[in-house]
């Protein structure tokens, strides 16, 4: 088989070839010493692209999140999150050893948690308790869902009433500003910092962008050097973020009209989808309970696709650069025979 | 005033004159070195009586419940509990700074949460999480509720099955036991470690037990050392804390009693009290939303009376050794003035 | 055998009568909620008597120290001071654990660190450097020796020019107020925060004073109950830490006397003193090579004498107030025999 | 100017076009899937040639040295290391915060910590101390001076009697072999785990190597991640790390021979060089009293060559594959006129 039609995630999608030719063409130096002026252009243009003061390069999403909350918060602080957002169920627990924090995770409805448990959550002034110090927000949420900028106003107001400072995870912030009809800066301007991926969607093969205030920016770069994030000649890997962030945005609109096919098909062969819930390039799709999906990833990748495993009963698919309209078709097919020489 | 009648908390008693006595007379050493005979006997003592091999006598139950998430967990784990108990709500946030560890609050219900709600947030042997190691348990719970034994076992089995540790918050496990007329024992036996204290209800000016096995003990002995819990001629306190637990536990039915009898007088005054919840020595009452209940602490304060402000609506009314059945009465009745003064 | 001799420590100093009563007669509340009043007397007449703003009551010194680290640093911040002080030989590691903090650990003489060392030792503002905001001295050290206030003066000069605070460890400060002629006061003047013990050679049972600025305090105090260290009627405590303060601190020169007449008694017997060194209540004696002291502490133990077994050759002997002259006669002689007994 | 000179340290590399090429055509996939093969081959060729079981591929020198130590020790160890190594002073204090361990730092000469001091700061079994775990050593040195292999196998004897691991930050291990005469293996076979850099004289521009156990490899990989180091298709860099490492180890010896005609050079000069400390890449040459180095780095940058500032009166010069004999010959030919235009 020549190639995988790969549906796991977006984390998936190689580099374009003009990311394979800037990365070869790229001039370096050592970023450490500030030296290498690839990496200092992609910071430059990443602050300017989302509306912040400065930025600054990272190895990885994750990373861009911790070192938010390393440099917003004191040891002994509490934050308050959505119980099922990235930073507290994909992140290995990151919060508690690198910054001594404590997660006060809310249940989220769309992507949205309750202003008024937010409020109620937000510590008073009490030996017993820590104090609260920042609110991370994330959109496009995990769920794939996108959270309005008034739900993001909102939640603003309380925080500054509070004296709370606001990280945004938007590892997929350009997906959620296609579905908005708004420029990421918008999505961004509600938060004091925040962290996007310049793989993912955007097709770089490594790294993402923490922005915010100058000042916070030169804490992170900090920071960034404690966890062994500090990169030498990282412009070979700036050069590819950069063709992502000026040449890739756009085209995300495409990977969710696929998700919308995609999860149209899904429903004619019998699955269940909230297609309310199909608002970027996800779609969860709920097993027919009469069709026997054991194995179902196992037996796909024999025909060449990749998928992963359900949870709690849901597959998750995820389309992107990598994957066309005719990959979707063939798996439709291909999944359609499988899940029917397996009916119970 | 000669005396206040304070309902804030069981923690406001004050030790009785035979404790006095003990500590007058308490034969003492330098407990770091292991040579205070009377600390020794606490622990000896203390750990026969909850049915474990070995105890530690520390300062305060939040140095118990910390001591041993320390000790059961390493960095980076993650612990799942209730998340309206006294280890999330009320310890300043002090496992991510102590131990480095994520709480994974539940909800709970009457105390308890829900087992398939436990089993689904133990985390499976993925990259992307945290090792779940610990449970933690509250019985009597900071709600006033008691945990059936049977509810304990069944977390208990699914802790088994994963490998998971449970610890126990017993604070007022001697009134838990009371409640569920079993000994204290038998609710320690579903845990691995348990964490006791002699102040409270059982009126030792201060001091708690965290008992667990010999090995256990033995590292969160260390861990207190670490923590600044080691004392020098503690046994001036655990002789408080020998009469506190071998004469102090039956008496408590007596508080039980009195809040019973609080709870009454409350409903008669035109207070919501869930009877139900009224299980040891805690009132919960909701305020007549045509009373004014605004200043009500400074208010009663004036009249000798001290309580603590509502919180989301609730008073709770504590009772201990220092309130008397008169004691009550006393209250309802300044209590009925004072409101029907501020009627709206 | 009815009574010990203990030359291990003066932390093995038991209680007075005067304390004792004073613990049975205290008057006392719950000191989390600010309702001890012999808690509140003592920290109240503790900052007067160390010249300080405010002062809190803590279990132990280990627990002061960490408490001053904890609320004078962030997170990844450096802390110099002495390689062989109490903080960093002798409590457990706790200041990465508490404090995620690095200690630079220098040399001393005479308790002293080389001042040029320790201005190299500052961290430059450097991304690959934690930043240093912290220097802890030790008065008297260890060592038993007693640190200049013009010494203090100077590290106070270099930590203002460069930005840091000073904590003193003082734990046995009195002793070295004594040795230096001087009131308490003067030493803790040079830094901004320091702990000194109510136990060891001032007798009361349990208890240590964390001193410093009402700000430094109040968060301290918060700092304090994430440990584990607030306990409740603590004015049992308290009381016997009042008596040790206001008339436990002169009897101090009594004990530096007689480490000084037993430090005379061991050259006569042989022993290699360096007088100059004896300037508290600590005499350090190193063997004749020609003697057997191989389980001299069992030995000795047998005679109704404890001693811990030497350190890098050297025996360390503590008087305090449960040592009289006699007893110093009476360990000499048994010594006498017991070393020419086992003469190789 | 077309082309610095730089002498600020072999980090400033710049990849070769033969790794230029690799990244161009590296086959790549999602590395935390697991999925990259380049990344596969890089870790599986780097533990072979290194010698250990297994290794993992970080961003860089300060990730692989933190992930071993989290991966060695417990919350609470001690760590013994050289006072003047890398890990101690260049990484940010990080080992306090991500591990929560004490840094244990003994003095060094040639790069060696005197092996009874080492003994004794093993900690014994004493409820005053943190237990020690681990030795940090580092060859070659930060001083440019290499470590015998006679002496790594005293300290592994040292470790395994007292039950300690071993890690060795090797970032320039290939230099200490030529050195040496020896296999780079032959110098990690003395530890359990090994880190060495891409980066630096090899001129990969990104990434260092983690090397050990198969199980320790699995337990860094997570840790990794929670740092934020796992990298999606991180085979780009891994394409240049494997041309590094499988064709640039030898061209060290040309940076050797080149820092030795450089020493003899400033020795022309009248620097202070000490030459048998030369055996790696660097030279330490101490300035001449009588002349005025004030801003040389300044006045040498107007002239192409980029120097450190000095340290402690000591420049450090650094050569690499960027630097050619006759770029030495123009260094000093530019550097004596500069210095004896500013004589004083």
């Amino acid at each position: 088989m020549d190639r995988y039609i790969d549906l796991r995630s977006d984390t998936v999608t190689t580099p374009t070839l003009k990311m394979r030719e800037a990365m070869y063409a790229a001039e370096v130096g050592d970023d450490v010493y500030g030296d290498d002026p690839t990496v200092r252009e992609l910071e430059e243009f990443a602050a300017y692209r989302i509306g912040k003061e400065a930025a600054l390069f990272v190895p990885s999403g994750t990373m861009g999140n911790q070192l938010a909350i390393m440099t917003h918060t004191q040891r002994g602080d509490e934050v308050i999150l959505g119980e099922d957002c990235h930073i507290f169920k994909y992140e290995v627990g990151a919060p508690a050893v690198l910054s001594g924090v404590q997660l006060r995770g809310l249940k989220t409805n769309a992507g949205m948690m309750d202003l008024e448990e937010v409020k109620a959550a937000i510590r008073p002034n009490d030996i017993h308790m820590p104090r609260t110090s920042l609110i991370c927000l994330e959109n496009a949420y995990s769920s794939g869902e996108v959270v309005s900028t008034t739900y993001m106003e909102k939640i603003r107001e309380l925080a500054r009433r509070h004296g709370l400072k606001i990280h945004l995870d938007g590892a997929r912030i350009f997906n959620a500003a296609i579905y908005l009809g708004v420029d990421a800066r918008e999505i961004a301007s509600f938060s004091d910092s925040v962290m996007f991926c310049l793989s993912k969607g955007l097709a770089a093969p490594v790294g993402s962008i923490l922005a915010g205030s100058r000042e916070f920016i030169e804490k992170a770069r900090k920071n960034r050097k404690l966890l062994g994030g500090g990169m030498r000649q990282a412009g070979i890997l700036a050069a590819a973020g950069l063709v992502a962030l000026k040449e890739m945005t756009g085209r995300l609109r495409e990977d969710h009209e696929n998700a919308r096919y995609l999860a149209q098909k899904l429903i004619d062969l019998g699955f269940e989808v909230d297609l309310k819930k199909v608002q970027i390039n996800m779609v969860w799709a709920k097993a027919k309970p009469n069709l026997n999906f054991e194995n179902l990833p196992a037996k796909l990748l024999q025909a060449g696709i990749k998928i992963n495993p359900p949870a709690n009963g849901f597959f998750r698919f995820v389309t992107h650069k990598d994957v066309t309209g005719n990959d979707i078709d063939k798996f439709i097919t291909i999944l359609s025979k499988t899940v029917q020489a397996g009916e119970r």
